[in-house]
């Protein structure tokens, strides 16, 4: 994604070198509130910007839903106060259809209450290093988890769960390592106190399988002042 | 989506010969809630049909979500009391990425409140022939409409208007002719009373522009006794 955005930009600026993004989104991850900066050279409006990129962009799945002019001062990435991520799972027999591509469908019902009692094991400052990809360049493993819902809703012939997640910052494939696990809780594999002991152990091989990335998506970047609210 | 399902039956039973279903979805239209019946030669248990449907489906865009076994009286189409319909419209100036095909952008934000000032002039029993395909093959164009509303969501950098319409039974196009009413009134181009005045022409010439198939939705059929219900 961010290539296609950025060879949307050399159309307009061919110097035009890197886009920096709030959010790490990997292949097949849906980055539906994607925040990013870049310096241009020329005088552009938001307007005609956006404009011109999603023309470019046209025979791309990616689309510049907002453009502002920002102070040098702001980082989409560094000045980013919280990321929302959410994670859809679906519960049925029948494949998906219309969600194809979008959720991660899951062959037996889940417990929500069990999931959501392994979720509080998890939410305040801990060692992530179970459910932090072996390819995670953070600095430390040690991150606070604001939120971990999970709200069962309608879905035709099954049911949705949708996992809620907040923190400041993630550890790379951190919520599709919550997801993995939560499931396994949920399908009565794992107590919530397994995942708690997963957690304590601070060893990736303690994690359960990872969630596919197609159920992800970035949902929100929150900054300080939210350069698309007040214009 | 009649005839693969119809494919998928004569791999099952090659002397298989129709399915009749509940509501009519033309190309485009999704099927999200159809309901359809059939005569099967074998006796199958409803979960091994729908799970040998759902293999010889597997390359379709469709799912069966769920099969029951009905008394000969029951009729998918005549059996039905009512049937509710979906219409996704989407406002913003970018593209749609996700939704692409599910749902029908517009590039005018539209009031919401005239629309349902216009959409409350249609509810109750009325001639529709401003809003019957002229290929209809309806015997009356007098129907009766229990609901018609529109409900604004979020939607990323615009807004999802939704369009929740109800009744018995609908004439050919008649929910896509309403909405392409309704939101030439929600753009300021026609008030609420010329949409009362385009129903009481009862000449299809009246109607505005039908609104595009993809952003229709078969969202639920209701029968007296549900098939699907206890069991």
């Amino acid at each position: 994604m961010q290539g296609c955005i950025e060879d949307a930009l050399r159309r307009l600026e061919p110097d035009f070198d890197t886009i920096a993004a709030a959010g790490r989104t990997d292949a097949g991850v849906h980055a539906m509130a994607q925040v990013a900066h870049c310096d241009m050279q020329q005088d552009w409006t938001p307007f005609r910007l956006s404009e011109a990129l999603n023309h470019h962009l046209r025979q791309q799945p990616i689309a510049v839903v907002d453009v502002a002019a920002v102070p040098d001062s702001f980082h989409a990435r560094f000045s980013a106060l919280e990321r929302r991520y959410l994670f859809r799972v679906v519960y049925r027999r029948a494949p998906v259809t219309l969600d194809k591509g979008l959720v991660w469908q899951v062959r037996r019902e889940l417990d929500v209450e069990a999931m959501q009692r392994g979720a509080n094991y998890l939410l305040g400052q801990h060692d992530f290093t179970t459910f932090r990809s072996t390819m995670c360049q953070a600095q430390t493993p040690v991150k606070t988890l604001d939120q971990l819902d999970i709200e069962p809703c309608e879905y035709p012939g099954g049911i949705e769960y949708r996992f809620h997640v907040r923190a400041r910052s993630f550890l790379h494939n951190q919520v599709r390592s919550f997801v993995g696990s939560l499931e396994r809780v949920g399908r009565g594999r794992w107590s919530p106190e397994d995942l708690q002991s997963a957690l304590q152990a601070a060893n990736r091989a303690a994690c359960a399988t990872v969630a596919p990335p197609h159920g992800l998506y970035l949902a929100g970047v929150k900054y300080e002042q939210d350069p698309f609210a007040t214009r």
